[in-house]
């Protein structure tokens, strides 16, 4: 294998494949001269889409695939029969290791299965955790886990926040990120059953830098730089994050256009507005990360843009570059031989 | 007792306790006729602040209170131990009869177990849900149970969705209120052992119109009427609405004031705006309700104004002219009898 750091791209996952998902692995070729991309997908309509632009051509690599996972297909079925499917394809070059990382806007449950049972996880991680930054006041926050384990053990959460803390370390640069628990109060004796359990677990893992409980509330705000909980109360929190911001931006923008007056102060005031809300916008962190396989995974939104498959590229170099799963297999092998 | 409503007002608790409580009451004294309030706590505090409006003293009675329960103390040691505080004193008068509802902006916890050890449950219901209303798009919906019964049972969230349907049904006018189990995906088979157990049993459900699965992400859009979930998921929901809507309205304010240029857009635009946003003060719906207990019983935030104190005493009237605990009552009774 060459130095490159070679990416598997889904070429036909999401709502705006292939267009938008091509326009982006172009895009990140031009900034990144250590890329290599590994396109699956349909031959000829890849081909269409490349046709569109000048590119390296040695730096893209078309891997031809008659299959596509449908959004609602049963995940499990899906990755066992589409064998000749663009994820599956994906799935299969990372676990060969022919690519370092895979970008797929492609169907949740599929990439989360498939992560599972062909790519793997790396040797003493139980359950590999989904993990997005979400935006903060002061800057990001990872949430995980946000949606790849339901009903998770005390245990488990505790492996998120080491892996968390390796992640956020590299990828933020900040030496000694503040873990924190969701939790519905601030004292230590508040909580379910889970989060009552984890908490002491939590205290007493000296690898982390546990701040203690943190209220949904002060999620947005920045009060932590690590966010984990189980992975139904994670995806609840994304989701409202995208629920209320989405909704109190279209009233605003409603207020905006209701007379002649209110037009014309956000005309005046678009400028400002649009630097401010650049910061809440989640595109430009990439996709969701599938923490703690044998291998980078990243699955983002299904209606993502070029602007996010080419951040999803990026944040895979990155971890790469930064070698994050070496540390997360020394994280576990050191707790294993205990 | 007289044909008057009498509502006991916890005039010590929160934090801007006595005197945004008693302005509430007096505003409340000046829209309703019907109402009588009782006022519990230090009496000389009580008649300084009172003694600042112009009211009708047969509608006021205050219940002297020597103690206040602070919002850090545990819970069940305060309400046990202390007994002449103005929240345990505004338990008793619903408990005996003398209050047919009771407000309070103090301590959630000390007002969650006195609900439950203090007034009591209706015959039948097993864990009296807090069940807030939350702005939609298109209107509200209320959320139960938002924070009074951790790692609650399947039977018990069917019971949330019953009592929040009749609620709902009085309180808004809406005959068939939709009811959404918040999962995290739309499709019956998705969820955590939870929700996968209590979905076929709201189905199963008569009394109630069952939609299904409702994501985190359309609840702001207004997906359902009576939106259930267990007490750690809705206070996740809750407080995120908060933390959310508090952030980027701050930051919106903050672009508005960061040059010349914006500040005039700002002028220009901020009537349409203050007509937007108020549909999603949530002080307008008063506080949220532990429902189910012998009596209405009331909790509005810590930080509520006049204007929150007002309206939660209006929401009281509201419940008892409507006689939704009867209707809770024949529910169960119902049940009972199978």
């Amino acid at each position: 294998m060459s130095d490159s750091i070679n990416i598997a791209l889904d070429a036909m996952g999401g709502d705006n494949a292939p267009e938008e998902i091509i326009k982006g692995a172009v895009s990140a070729l031009e900034t990144s001269p250590e890329i290599k991309l590994f396109l699956c997908g349909r031959e000829d309509d890849i081909r269409a889409e490349l046709s569109k632009y000048s590119y390296d051509v040695n730096r893209i690599e078309i891997v031809h695939a008659t299959e596509i996972i449908g959004m609602d297909e049963p995940p499990v079925m899906a990755v066992r029969n589409k064998k000749d499917s663009s994820l599956v394809k994906c799935m299969y070059l990372v676990k060969e290791g022919k690519c370092d990382a895979l970008v797929t806007a492609g169907s949740t449950g599929a990439f989360l299965v498939g992560g599972q049972i062909i790519v793997g996880r790396i040797k003493g991680v139980e359950r590999p955790p989904l993990a997005p930054f979400i935006p903060t006041a002061t800057g990001r926050a990872l949430l995980l886990d946000c949606g790849a384990n339901v009903d998770a053990r005390p245990t488990q959460l505790v492996q998120f926040a080491k892996i968390g803390s390796a992640y956020v370390k590299k990828v933020c640069g900040i030496n000694n990120p503040r873990v924190g628990i969701v939790n519905i109060g601030a004292e230590e004796e508040k909580g379910n059953a889970l989060v009552k359990e984890t908490f002491p677990l939590l205290k007493a893992t000296p690898e982390i830098n546990f701040i203690g409980s943190v209220e949904a509330r002060d999620i947005p705000y920045g009060a932590a730089d690590v966010v984990v909980c189980e992975a139904f109360v994670g995806n609840v929190i994304l989701k409202m994050y995208e629920g209320v911001g989405t909704v109190l931006l279209k009233s605003i923008k409603d207020a905006f256009m209701s007379s002649g007056r209110s037009k014309i102060g956000a005309l005046l005031a678009k400028p400002a507005l649009k630097k401010t809300l650049k910061q809440y916008d989640t595109d430009q962190y990439g996709g969701a990360p599938l923490l703690g396989c044998n291998g980078l995974l990243v699955k983002t939104h299904g209606s993502s843009k070029a602007v996010s498959i080419n951040n999803s590229i990026l944040q895979c170099k990155t971890f790469i570059e930064n070698n994050i799963n070496d540390d997360i297999r020394e994280m576990f092998s050191v707790s294993m031989d205990i």
